[in-house]
């Protein structure tokens, strides 16, 4: 049913590209790739990198076995001494990446590849696939954790995700965006995501009662017990149902009760009369669980009313990011090496918005000092550097006549090296560190970047050095 | 990276009701549970069904191996003769479903599983997860293509779906739905899936020319020459210099050019253009290849206005179902058997339309003997059969006046026996068939079933006899 090797998951053009640079005498020819993206989902201010770690393990197993030659040899498109080198290939790229759990922006660089043109292009696919969902999920998981305002979310996803991958890296991406946990077993087994799950409907519907149902369940998980009280009536049969068996089976035994879920009817209302029923009762700490179809914006507009709720379960407007289920990056050839040389390339295009950042490129942030927040980020030539010692001028790349200069700032470069000519060189942290690193990220961007709706456009600016680069290609190459 | 036994693919509510039944000596009770949505994606008029080959696999494989049982262990929520349970158990459920690309319509059973209590609800994520992601994406597919109106249409999403599985069966389920292949080189291997592609803009920018690039791929390719024509400039640069390689690369070694791909701009304008001068220059057989963020709207406007298209590729909104990403299929415990008596079991729920239909059920498609057309679906009882050569009545369950006696109708079960007592009993046709017989299946809905906006509602009637249980029900655990 599944698959340890993905090579093959990988657009067919990337092979027969592959085949056309080995027939051309180009297997050689050193090119540099990046990933970008052009729009924030959900035209948020901000997007969360995540996948690396999986990109990484796709890197280090990369290789075609005899039955992917054998199927390619089928295809009656390639010679033998072409499916003879791409059987014996070493994955021997340069990689760079921004980091899992980094804040990122449009049209700036989050992973590139630089190496033999054919190995570079082919791993196209696969890290655009692998970064595209992760941090779709991520970013998702992120806005919806912000409009929680400091209560938990869990994520409930897994039935309506797209694949076992999407269940299970989709709730990968939802603990670095912040997520406190997942239904999904498999994420705690494999990721250390604590799952936690208590009962279904099902589960009232098998017993005779309501009240046996949670009476039954109590006895078992006397010290771990929160019912569904939405199975007939919240407010005439669950809630007071619940709180019965709570005092007979749960108190009676030296515990106290965990909590409630509400999985639907209007939320709102519901929690505040089982809030009152349950504190009325001597549970004032017996919390509220909320699911059924939530996001950001419904958690947001239910908080504003005053809903009680505790804790919120986000199925499959997490798990799809259904508002926003695609997360365009893209990956385009940006240099190549000319007898040493780094020559930048540029993809002009009908579409304004499709025309590339040429160029082999740094990424820096600058934070200001005083705040620590980011103020821009600064695309560069490879070998230039930001003294930050020193006020630094910052300009729109489109309206140029836009200006800030800086001063008083920090300059950290964003791009980390993860493969050096083929073996790795970076080490994945453990997840409750890229997702402690996340929070910490995210609380260096101004309130106005974090805005749901019509943030602050924070800037992504060229260097002058590149900004020249960029114009006399665009020159070149329109009308060719 | 992958994993071959997706068994802790599930809720961990999954187990703690598993233990919970265990330890209330309901592990032998024999549960039915159905699998069926509220509501077509899209506001379509149907569904198709997608994914019961994957969730056979599943079924085949169900087992925890010993790290799972340490796993759970670890929890410290489960004793050790549960554990012991669990660890030896083997599924001895009776499935039955409606097969892959059939028409499905909301509120009917597509999948029914019956069996001991644990072993049927463990599997509801995986089934659920299976069958809402395949489904979802067949019925996008379904719908783009009906909207391409006989021009083929390509899925070309991979590097946007939903993790590896979002592509893999995904690029299945597309193909069910009828798309005529995919970018997707694994689902050729795996699948059987035409998998096709020549060249992104990346190769283009790899030579010094745009003309140099197809010149070299002419050279390589010859019988099989198609060019992206959009790194630069289509109409001033890209159409002109693939006629002129055409010519001098193509037709001078006795062969044809096999198209042009667009990816970008107005695809109506540019293909109108680049299709007069192909025809100009004596091609009038090359083909134009248009991507670019297509869906079934676009496709379905753009030919209106006359795009001069033969070929779709259609990625990020067919791959991710962009309009409507999630196929919102739930799985609910419908009868118990006490004593060897069914007895049904409903979910009374404060949204009216989260109420169940009870019971174990058969489902019957009704078609119309002259036309062939599909006239209704009707649940029944197990044990009613319908007399095709009678006439029957219909009649819609909320508004029950609404009548209607069908007469000169063919009846035809839906459901077919998948395992029986955990032996599968079923195998998959392969994926051509599969796709054959959708189309075929299609074929027999009305027009009006097919619209994309306002579609008529295809009726799903309960018989008699299955309305008065569910009335009796409702009135019964409505308060309690």
């Amino acid at each position: 049913m599944k698959r340890m090797n993905l090579t093959m998951l990988t657009d067919f053009y990337e092979i027969t590209m592959a085949n056309g640079y080995f027939q051309n005498g180009l297997k050689d020819k050193i090119a540099y790739f990046d990933m970008f993206f052009r729009k924030v989902p959900d035209d948020g201010g901000f997007a969360i990198m995540a996948g690396l770690e999986q990109v990484i393990q796709y890197l280090k197993n990369l290789h075609f076995d005899d039955a992917d030659i054998e199927y390619l040899r089928g295809k009656g498109l390639f010679n033998e001494e072409f499916l003879q080198y791409i059987k014996e290939f070493k994955f021997s790229c340069d990689v760079w990446s921004v980091l899992e759990g980094t804040p990122v922006f449009p049209n700036e660089p989050i992973v590139t590849v630089r190496g033999p043109v054919i190995e570079a292009q082919l791993v196209e696919t696969m890290i655009l696939l692998t970064i595209n969902h992760q941090s779709l999920i991520a970013t998702k998981a992120n806005r919806i954790v912000r409009a929680a305002q400091g209560r938990g979310v869990l994520e409930f996803g897994s039935r309506r995700a797209h694949g076992y991958d999407g269940a299970i890296f989709g709730a990968r991406a939802a603990y670095i965006g912040g997520c406190a946990g997942s239904a999904c077993t498999i994420a705690e087994q494999d990721f250390n995501i604590p799952a936690a799950g208590t009962m279904a409907h099902s589960w009232v519907q098998m017993f005779p009662k309501e009240i046996d149902a949670f009476r039954a369940y109590a006895r078992i998980y006397p010290d771990n017990c929160l019912v569904l009280v939405d199975t007939y009536n919240v407010l005439k049969s669950g809630v007071p149902n619940a709180i019965k068996v709570f005092n007979e089976e749960v108190v009676s035994r030296g515990f106290r009760p965990k909590g409630i879920r509400i999985d639907s009817g209007d939320i709102t209302y519901l929690s505040q009369k089982s809030r009152k029923m349950l504190d009325d009762a001597g549970f004032p700490d017996c919390k509220i669980v909320a699911s059924n179809s939530l996001d950001e914006y419904i958690i947001r507009d239910i908080l504003v009313q005053g809903a009680e709720v505790d804790l919120f379960g986000v199925g499959e407007r997490l798990i799809t990011s259904k508002s926003e289920p695609v997360f365009g990056g893209v990956y385009k050839l940006v240099a190549v090496e000319e007898e040493g040389e780094i020559v930048p390339k540029i993809k002009i295009s009908e579409n304004v918005e499709k025309i590339t950042n040429p160029g082999y490129k740094q990424v820096w942030r600058l934070f200001e000092r005083t705040s620590g927040k980011a103020i821009a980020d600064v695309l560069t030539l490879p070998d230039e550097s930001i003294d930050d010692t020193r006020p630094y001028l910052i300009f729109d790349s489109e309206h140029t006549w836009k200006r800030l200069t800086v001063t008083d700032f920090r300059a950290k470069r964003l791009m980390t090296q993860i493969f050096d000519h083929g073996v790795c060189v970076y080490e994945s942290p453990d997840l409750q560190a890229i997702k402690d690193y996340c929070r910490e990220q995210v609380d260096t961007l101004w309130d106005e970047v974090l805005r749901f709706e019509n943030p602050h456009n924070y800037y992504v600016d060229l260097s002058k050095d590149l900004w020249d680069v960029r114009e006399k290609l665009l020159i070149e190459f329109s009308g060719k």
